[in-house]
């Protein structure tokens, strides 16, 4: 009788297996072509430059980030901030009044919309630091390393897939660093997982999720002078584009848990969007269902969320929402053969054999204090009173100088900007297509295994 | 100047917008027939069949789910349970004690292969309740639908699309209800979500998730004397096939909430896995790594994530886990225009103008008992002391009977079955062909607008 049902369950299996179509070459996929790297250029993998004993800086864009980057780098050893540079002659003023409460030198100052190529042609910098639009993002980058600067740029650092190839053949011409600055990289939790994950309390990592979702409606629909982006900017292109225009603040520290292009790399995606009603919802209420914001057709979906599978067999989880009202999320996930790790709407964490349920509270926090990075360790107190997304920043700013001034690879190289960027296009594609997969190029062209693995370096 | 610079970022947006692919018509997809409907048939939406003042019940599958069923009915009025069947004698033998000790007379006894069917061709029996292994649910269901008895079925109801449609196809001949036993929608905080969703408190959901997070090893691994599924079932399953091969547990509450073939519908899925570790793992620390359990090559991934786009372009996340270190999660989340509500890892509701943050503890407590499901209400504390998952699995068979007694439509309905059933095959069809999207077929036929709302009946 049992043989019997045995041999049921077997033929159904069997049947349930030859109806699912086998594993075949996938041909549903869009194709992103790898440009030929221009002759003459090598990778700029492990870039280490010349030391600087002292990194001067020229900042461009003194609107939402700039003036609290200029205020960080006041609590910075080694560095001269040498010029000021913004659209608005006022803002530069203002952000001069940083650096006299800070008994720094005056820096020159520069505006008008040619002001940002002046303070790049100067021979006295050696970092520009980009905190325009994100449609301002590659062009500048690239004028600056042109002129031999190295260039630290908000995210995203690029828009779309023709910029990000921009970005790795300026910086493989120029030789110089072209770092994205991926702030959520140095968050506590996240750097304590990157920590356990190198350390191996994670096994092997399998699934890893991150986000950026943030009801952005209020800074979206201000104007101006309501504290809103300049010309609101990011509603304008929020209202062209769709897919996952910024994927980047969940990426980063995940990508670095993977040791993508230092070992994996991410081979495609798919994305899917739910409609958008947020932001018309919003305006409505705002503005009056007869105003132009109310009536704008806004291309991007509330909700994206995008699939991506790794060359090693990892899967990546990416959400974007800044027009849904929920609590702030930025979803950080690591799911591996022996634990897990998870931030937002908690933190929590569990390994093996115990890791059916959360570890306790005390047990947690005595876990996190004994696998804190070395690196929050060192300075996170200091980062914590300088402040800056609760530290984040400041640390983040810490270590391009500390590079910079050492001669060492930055934690987050071209290659990074480009990748964790481009998902921002390469998304649009797939959602506009009815969620097909897109292929992700490898910005490495083909030396995405040669580093082993992610790591911080540290003078010798 | 500033004009000058808006010139710029115009014609940037312009550009990036040029370069995506505007939507076009979807060619990357794979296309699921929906059969004809065979003549003489309508479809079951609504079905009410004729009430049964006592419903005489035979239980089919006496293993993990049977015996709790069966204990959890002799705490139902109105039911009469006639027969108890499995392939294995002794497990009759032990339920029976089950109504012994309730009181309850003494059931008639089936067992062997062929058991059910004798079962199922009784003139005595009005509900054949399935707690078998899956790949025996459709086989089942369908003979004693032909045999005139309503199914409850346990999940998921089938595993292959022909099931599904064959589900359809007698229930729509035989006019007899089919319902798949989805216990996580009558689970306390999901029941509450759906009583704010149907009056408004979450405005127009846009995105909602779901998921079946469990690790199963311990169970997946296990022989039939040690606990485990009768010959490996499940295991055998798992090493064949992938995608998401349980995918209803998530699905359940929110196709509810979102209406789906009652004014919505699921137009297609993508879907990607990673690959797996985990049950190697595990089998190589059980079994030693030379154990064929060690050396099976299973076809299941760690983690499958999948996701839906619904007609009225909402956006659905499910995903599936049974082969990680992680604790338990069904990760219910609804995202609305007006609010947010999620369970798992912590219970948490946020609504618009407060939703930056989740409403406070206190705050929380008092709003879940003003929105409490009215059925949560009536049957809540009876359920909570009969137990079942925490009081859900008492819950729906209170449902089942009471609809049944009452001649009303069921909950769910067969089409429901098949769309969160179907999601297995699917899944399994997209992970195969490297994520592609796959068309999700409408079971109802043309019907999915037709009822406005999904409801439970109540007599009038």
């Amino acid at each position: 009788m049992k043989k019997l049902l045995f041999i049921l369950v077997a033929v159904i299996l069997l049947v349930g297996c030859v109806q699912q179509p086998a594993t075949e070459p996938i041909t549903g996929m869009i194709r992103t072509a790898v440009p030929e790297r221009p002759e003459g250029q090598t990778d700029v993998l492990e870039l280490a430059c010349e030391p600087l004993s002292v990194v001067r800086v020229g900042f461009i864009g003194l609107g939402m980030r700039g003036p609290s980057a200029v205020e960080r780098f006041t609590h910075l050893e080694g560095v001269e901030i040498k010029a000021l540079c913004d659209l608005y002659p006022e803002r530069v003023t203002q952000t001069q009044e940083i650096l006299t409460k800070a008994q720094f030198p005056a820096a020159d100052e520069y505006s008008g919309e040619e002001g940002w190529k002046a303070l790049c042609e100067r021979d006295d910098i050696d970092l520009v630091y980009l905190c325009t639009p994100w449609l301002l993002h590659t062009p500048m980058a690239v004028y600056a390393m042109e002129h031999g600067k190295h260039v630290a740029i908000e995210v995203p650092a690029a828009i779309t897939l023709e910029e990000c190839w921009q970005l790795v053949n300026t910086a493989e011409k120029t030789r110089r660093h072209c770092m994205m600055l991926e702030n959520c990289c140095y968050d506590f939790f996240e750097m304590a997982t990157l920590n356990m994950a190198q350390n191996g309390l994670f096994g092997e990592v399998m699934h890893v999720e991150g986000a950026y979702i943030h009801d952005l409606r209020f800074l979206n629909f201000a104007s101006e002078a309501e504290g809103g982006y300049q010309g609101y900017w990011r509603l304008k292109y929020n209202a062209v584009h769709t897919g996952n225009p910024y994927p980047t603040h969940g990426l980063g520290p995940i990508c670095q848990i993977l040791n993508i292009h230092r070992g994996d790399k991410m081979n495609y995606l798919v994305s899917l969007s739910s409609d958008q009603k947020g932001m018309t919802a919003y305006a409505t209420e705002k503005f009056g269902d007869t105003s132009s914001m109310a009536k704008t057709d806004y291309a991007l979906g509330d909700m994206n969320t995008t699939l991506v599978r790794t060359e090693k067999g990892k899967s990546i989880l990416i959400q974007h929402d800044v027009t849904s009202p929920r609590p702030y999320n930025r979803h950080h996930i690591i799911s591996g053969t022996k634990g897990f790790a998870q931030k937002y709407p908690v933190e929590g964490l569990a390994f093996d054999p115990n890791a059916h349920s959360f570890m306790p509270e005390d047990e947690y926090k005595k876990f996190m204090k004994e696998w804190e990075h070395p690196l929050t360790k060192e300075i996170g107190e200091k980062a914590r009173e300088v402040g800056g997304h609760g530290g984040m920043d400041f640390i983040m700013d810490y270590r391009l100088i500390y590079c910079l001034r050492n001669g060492l690879p930055l934690d987050q190289d071209v290659y990074d900007a480009a990748e964790w960027s481009c998902i921002s296009a390469l998304s649009e594609m797939s959602v506009t297509n009815g969620s097909v997969p897109v292929e992700i190029p490898d910005f490495t062209r083909g030396a995405w295994n040669k580093v082993k693995g992610f790591r911080l370096a540290e003078k010798q």
